[in-house]
């Protein structure tokens, strides 16, 4: 059985996504996740068309890869050119990676089209670029662009230019599927042809236009492919490259191939998730596999079944991939996920105790209110604490004001005031901000710091506002969910209310004391 | 050729996903979006389980749908217990739908350890229920749940479930991967077996945890199956169900079969993204076909070759689904779309008119900053009619100030002061209201009625607020969207500020000049 090898391609097709640029610093971290997870080859730019990705090759010996190899990606020669006189070519050779990746045309069209040369002219460039990069000493693999447009158009010359890499010396033929518009049925039939008619290794490039990317890939793999080529998130031009998360993992656990490492794919979920947050991209947390949403469940039915038998809503264990299994957290979840939770706060729970019982009824009061506790685990823990008395306020509001003005003086349009009390002692603020609920929260902890410094070390992270019923218009509901850091670790917590303020209110209040909370708690390991 | 009949069940399994959580209105409005669209069965929800979900359907005949039919969803009677007593079939049948959809279990492992019940025990409550809704003069298709997985387990058994229903009545048979972990190959040979063993119409309904619900749903089309299953924009439990946009794209522009209406697929792209806006959901522009990326060139090769010939880099048109070709480094993007709009002001206007390129120009700061006008035709009127010099203010604002209040007398949280101006003459005005933004709506409106009391037909019906920026957290910069009813049209308007009653304010200014400037043309025909 074969070993399927993996050329990541984030670097490189992914760079050419709408939205993603990245620095130098941010490409070595990329290339340092892709080899810690097991990527075979990192295709790390193309210094033909991006001169600065020669910056990244000059520093890439630092990195001391343990296992990857890195490459460089470009295009055959030009039309009448030497290939010793292309400046594209010398660009490739000084970034001293041991692979290259050379694409060149298959499809007739975009030879006379775009590339403005005749059919023989084109195998010459495949022909010559691949045996002078060889006689370089490089390793080179072949990317046959639009292969499977390039046969449906004229098979022949298409097959011709796959000869002319083959005999030039090209180690692997990659076909490529450049725009994403060819069904998996078709892009098996013809890797299974050129498997058979070229017996040398044979690999996939795939895009996701039609959806397909991973599907696309699975059928060349199942007819004899043995590399595939992608990026670890999915990014690249227009739908992205086949997303590698879910092609690896679906190789290793859906066609129980060889792929990556042995102890690859329980690192897959973080690994994703670094190279999405080094590019500064909102992960998908549907993302098959990897995705916080992947093992989570809702449905009343689902979570009653998962929990008596896992494989009866899950097609793999969530830790083979290093994700694990969500209970989220509704009226319709049942008794039995939140005495789960209940036992945190009072191991000898069960089923029937009154606490358990106080929980769920509180649960749907305040979801008839338009709370959802889903994301909010925080809020949530407060919610049963309060239920089971294990809860003493932190502080006690005596009053806030929000004053906000048009026209504005600066970006400073608002301003709040509050006034609090702990143990017995007052404390009022004021501050200015950018909208009141800024104004607000900057109040607030800077009324609390005095009693709790700790608060310095916390930030709000993100803040999101749903309005849940629409009847009224600007006086319906709101929820507010605001998720906090200490640079430590991150909480989300909830509020609702018909006032927008009030809502962000009570979700600041839930932020502050599940912060001081934990903090006693790990201070003093039991609080109470 | 048989026609694939569409099943959409965003407001069913979609409404399952993590974070979906639909009111009443936004159902109406999805469905009158689906039927808009083409879907042919609109599955609406399980009332069985979700009592709230009968008062869509109490609410549905008013929608006059055009096409679309509309199902409701439920499980099987319970053990041991007859259908006309079964709690859930009760309220199935109250839904009053033409079509219902009875979903039962394959897997011997779902029916002995999840349903508890012996396997004949499960063949009589699926024929049994089958033949009951049949009576009940409904039309009944069958969800296999779980089909492949339990076809592994006890493929005998499997089809005996399938038998069940089919001599029941059932007028489909439906193949579940409820998990989400079957490939290709397999749910294509799987649904051939079935379509020539039971040679009645038999559909498909997949799950993406592999990356594969359109490989699949497409493999079972291929092998015969005629009704898909899924949900618009992908929502549904864990990584969602098969995307309906991708779906329907593919079997119509790749396998060239008879699916929705000849004029549905160029609103595919609109109708997506409405769904997503009425979820409240950020939309994933990197979706096939219907995303923003979904033409987007970057790479500067690829803008060379486009444009020269769309082909080269492009598997179908932008057009045919409603979508556009961008070229992320170029200015050219969208200049026939906005003409088609500047039209209804200046008929005469061609792509070279000054008028479009400063209409551009405006939108693309706009957008810059945050605006998005999809959802806003309103205040994309607005902006044209600015950008034409065809626009005077109804009114000038002085200034305004709101007060939020805790702890609040009553639902009164907050009060708001305006002072306008209008043709020389002031106005001042001041309103409480539950929470700034409705203080500040009460209050403008009531300083203006005085001078446009058509005014006081119209009312706020929606209200959206979404974060764009959230590196900001509190301060982040919102987007507010308004839409508004005069009880004979409705229309939405938006705002843009890091300050959310600034964002609020400016979403509302619009609304109402809209409304004047409806009315003036109304009654005079031209207004200017």
């Amino acid at each position: 059985m074969s070993r399927i090898a993996v050329l990541d391609s984030t670097l490189r097709d992914g760079a050419q996504g709408e939205g993603i640029s990245f620095s130098v610093t941010d490409k070595l971290n990329i290339a340092r996740t892709l080899d810690d997870l097991g990527v075979d080859i990192i295709e790390a730019g193309n210094p033909g068309s991006n001169p600065k990705d020669l910056d990244f090759f000059r520093e890439a010996p630092g990195l001391e890869l343990k296992s990857a190899i890195l490459a460089a990606f470009g295009s055959t020669r030009r039309r009448g050119i030497k290939c010793e006189e292309d400046e594209g070519l010398k660009s490739l050779l000084s970034a001293r990676t041991p692979v290259v990746v050379i694409f060149g045309k298959s499809w007739d069209l975009h030879v006379k089209q775009v590339l403005k040369a005749s059919l023989e002219e084109n195998l010459g460039m495949i022909r010559d670029t691949v045996a002078y990069l060889k006689a370089a000493g490089r390793r080179v693999i072949y990317d046959a662009e639009h292969f499977f447009d390039g046969y449906s158009a004229d098979g022949d010359y298409a097959f011709s230019t796959l000869r002319a890499a083959a005999e030039a010396g090209a180690e692997w033929l990659v076909l490529c599927d450049t725009n994403g518009g060819n069904l998996p049925g078709r892009v098996g039939e013809l890797t299974a042809r050129v498997v058979k008619e070229f017996g040398m290794p044979v690999g996939i490039h795939t895009h996701n236009d039609s959806g397909l990317a991973v599907a696309n890939s699975l059928a060349a793999v199942t007819a004899g492919a043995t590399q595939i080529q992608g990026t670890l998130v999915g990014f690249g031009e227009r739908c992205g490259n086949a997303n590698l998360s879910t092609l690896t993992a679906d190789i290793v656990l859906k066609l129980g191939l060889d792929c990556l490492r042995p102890d690859s794919l329980p690192k897959l979920s973080r690994a994703t998730r670094r190279v999405a947050e080094i590019a500064n991209f909102n992960f998908d947390e549907g993302l098959p596999y990897v995705g916080l949403r992947a093992f989570a469940h809702k449905g009343g039915m689902h979570v009653d079944a998962v929990s008596k038998t896992p494989i009866s809503f899950e097609h793999v264990p969530p830790e083979t991939v290093g994700n694990s299994r969500r209970i989220l957290t509704s009226e319709v979840s049942g008794r039995s996920v939140i005495l789960d939770r209940v036992r945190r706060l009072d191991p000898t729970a069960t089923k029937e105790s009154p606490l358990v019982a106080q929980v769920v009824d509180r649960l749907k009061e305040m979801e008839r209110l338009g709370y959802q506790f889903e994301g909010a685990e925080a809020s949530l823990e407060l919610l049963m604490r309060k239920a089971a008395g294990k809860y003493k306020p932190f502080f006690e509001l005596g009053r806030y004001r929000t004053i906000g003005e048009e026209p504005a003086e600066g970006r400073v349009s608002a301003q709040a005031m509050v006034k609090i009390r702990v143990d017995g002692e007052d404390a009022i603020s004021a501050a200015e901000g950018d909208g009141p609920v800024n104004a607000l929260d900057i109040a607030l902890r800077k009324a609390l710091e005095k009693f709790y410094p700790a608060l310095a070390s916390m930030r709000l992270i993100d803040y999101k506002v749903r309005v849940l019923d629409t009847n009224g218009a600007t006086a319906a509901s709101v929820r507010v969910l605001i998720e906090s850091s200490d640079g430590e670790s991150a909480w989300t917590t909830v509020g609702v209310s018909t006032d927008i303020i009030e809502a962000s209110w009570l979700a600041l209040v839930d932020s502050i004391e599940y912060k001081l909370i934990d903090d006693i708690e790990r201070r003093y390991k039991a609080y109470m």
